[in-house]
């Protein structure tokens, strides 16, 4: 019998927490952006719950328009670590939680990243994620020598041939390509080194790759998956999806489209976790967790919130504060998948603008759960249960409270039911998965010729 | 009083050390160029030895051709670790050693570079430093669209813009923009951030970067300086030079032309470091040292030192091995920089191709010094106090016991005649090489404003 399907777990441990006014609560350190300790003492408590991974979002620049003016200044959304800089710091001070980087495609070059995250994958003894990610703002542009990002569709053929690329060039050297035989001279076996000579529209890479085949085979592969391009890419090479769902009507449709577009790749539906972002805010009692958040809703001044939405609605200032929020102008080139679910949020609810900005503060239009540990559980437990999900990105509002707070409350709540590791299972990120070893399609090969011959020999 | 001049010292701590047949030593874990602890044994081993930094040298692909076939697999120049994930890693094991890294300007972007050694320099508490690079060899260009590597002047420019638009994004943020008020929710100084706007014949690049100033202000500049051009690059921008010169003759004449061009550029010669590379094999007596040497030497097969060859000087695999060296065919596309000095160190020591390929399977080209430790740092001390050279760059034939025997015999030869530190100066790599603080330009330029503006009111 197969062993009960359990909750996955990663947190988003990006700069200050998730809630705009994170940096400003009592408790945390202003700067935890820019302070190692900070991000040790994050990953640490991943660890102490048993998380699958820990992930740092990313962006090629600020991502966040000083619109209206003061906007940037009032956040902390302006510096950070280089994720894969800090996460191989990360590795040293942690034994069997993941470490997931987002990293473009839109930027980078193919052996650049492919290089990057073997090495973290060595590093680490097996536990890199990369999050695959298309970079969408003119403000990322800029630093590349364009005026503006480049078109989505653009954007997502060039990641789609990307990511062959990089799966490629992780397969360049077998498991078992090197001998280091100190006696004959032999460093590696010539039959065992694959040469990508990848040729595409987008890409020329002829490899091998200078790393050798990481502990988890490749590392693993996440995307967020949303639009339909997106869907299909990530059904095509996804080992995880970061998805957004605010319902569990949502997070189904979701979660069946995506899973049904799985079997045209020859891929099964366990081979993929879908994991929605949840903002989870627990407290003993309700009132506990509802005062928790309001702490942080109470730091929120009008002209971040104004700029949080500024991102995706564009500049509201000139409207009232207490009023509807406007439709937006469509000149306005912004991230459209984003902001047409603030605007549904706003017209499901009736909100104005000043609730509106409040409503995403916390969870940037992710699912936000404020309540008692089986309150949460609860939450998930439906999803989980429901087809919606194989599991969860946890959003905390703020670094490391935020996630101190689920780590003690709510996973001892999950573990009670049966829903949650009690131990790491294996010692790499795709074991802790339950995702299979992905055998180097050479060995394949040659393993299937051999059955074939034995078996041809046998008649 | 200024405290004596002492020696810097670096490492060069990539894969299985600087001999061809490192990895072949009968101690050596002859796959500890993917081994963790390898690379973490060799730091602490830099850092017990007081040295200013470990070095990590760097390729976009396997840069060691396989001319004559079989040279490759025969070599251990084939896989690593990715060096800025490597060195950010072995930050968390080590407190004062610098932690420097090739990047090449060739294939790079400047933000990606600019953002990942400030993340380091943070990471690490002010220690790294990055040696600016362009990449010559065919190889590394597959990897990247390209057939061949572009001309050298053309790399040259490529990279001396490069390297100020870095410097640039370096000084985005000004060392005290962060207020972190969590009581007004002013988290910067919107007068303290810059945006670079740099707009060259390479790159545009907005800004400003997402990182903050770094805790040496800026990371350590390395190069190597030994065309005219890159000489001119490395007078204008470097703290540090990596040379490589076989005598004090050339060594002299070298670190004048060098700093004298710096001059030109407002900087005194003291800002710039110039560290030859030398390979330093000690023993208790002469002939232990000789011995060795030997054991390594003996062990370079003539497939490996016919490969060694034939990156510079094409494949002489149909030549006798005891015959004299041929002129090389000037279609044969090398790096003809390294290439020549090899030819010279044959012309001058009428050496066979056999004892031209022994004869760099060490040093690679690089001075060697085998010898007790009073010869070595007799050596040492000569150029360093007849002015071709401000400490050295070791290049340990095999890694970690051959960085090991420099650590625990020379070091203490260096500290008893008091040309070397006996404890670190500082916390930050700038500080232990007595580097002057780069003061924000806008910092100094509001400072001198205020003088003048007190100078006049005092008139």
């Amino acid at each position: 019998m197969a062993a009960p399907r359990k909750i996955r777990l990663g947190v988003s441990m990006i700069g200050m927490g998730y809630h705009l006014a994170g940096w400003r609560h009592p408790d945390a350190s202003a700067g935890g952006n820019m302070e190692l300790q900070h991000a040790v003492r994050v990953t640490q408590t991943a660890e102490r719950g048993l998380l699958d991974m820990a992930f740092l979002a990313d962006g090629v620049g600020i991502r966040f328009n000083d619109v209206p003016a003061g906007a940037l200044s009032h956040t902390s959304k302006n510096v950070q670590f280089e994720p894969l800089t800090l996460l191989s710091a990360l590795a040293m001070v942690t034994s069997h939680v993941g470490l997931a980087a987002t990293a473009s495609t839109t930027y980078n070059e193919p052996y650049h990243i492919a290089r990057k995250f073997a090495s973290l994958d060595h590093i680490s003894g097996g536990r890199a994620a990369w999050n695959v990610v298309t970079s969408a703002t003119d403000m990322e542009a800029q630093n590349f020598g364009l005026v503006g990002a480049p078109p989505k569709t653009g954007r997502y053929d060039r990641a789609a041939e990307f990511v062959e690329v990089v799966k490629g060039l992780w397969e360049s050297w077998e498991d078992d390509a090197f001998i280091r035989d100190k006696a004959s001279g032999l460093n590696y076996d010539p039959a065992k080194v694959h040469v990508l000579n990848h040729e595409g529209a987008h890409f020329r890479v002829k490899g091998p790759l200078n790393v050798a085949r990481t502990p988890q085979g490749r590392p693993i592969i996440i995307q967020a998956g949303a639009s339909d391009q997106g869907r299909e890419l990530a059904a095509a090479t996804a080992d995880v999806i970061y998805a957004a769902s605010q319902t569990i009507e949502d997070a189904r449709a979701y979660y069946d489209d995506v899973k049904g577009r799985m079997a045209r790749y020859g891929r099964e539906p366990e081979h993929l976790k879908i994991m929605p972002g949840i903002m989870a805010v627990p407290g003993r009692t309700r009132q506990e967790a509802q005062d928790r958040y309001e702490v942080l809703q109470e730091l929120v001044q009008p002209v971040a919130g104004l700029g949080a939405l500024a991102n995706y609605l564009g500049d509201l200032s000139a409207y009232d504060l207490d009023g509807p929020v406007p439709e937006p102008d469509p000149a306005d080139r912004r991230d459209h998948s984003r902001g047409t679910i603030f605007l549904e949020m706003a017209r499901r609810g009736n909100l104005t603008i000043r609730q509106l900005y409040l409503s995403i503060a916390g969870g940037n239009g992710h699912r936000m759960v404020v309540g008692t540990p089986a309150d949460i559980a609860d939450a998930m437990e439906e999803w989980f249960h429901g087809g919606g999900a194989d599991g969860f990105n946890l959003l905390p509002t703020w670094l490391p409270g935020g996630l101190e707070e689920v780590v003690e409350m709510v996973i001892p709540e999950l573990q009670r039911r049966g829903l949650y590791r009690t131990a790491y299972e294996g010692r790499t990120l795709r074991e802790n998965l339950g995702l299979a070893w992905p055998e180097h399609p050479a060995a394949a090969a040659r393993r299937a010729a051999l059955a074939q011959q034995l078996g041809s020999a046998a008649q």
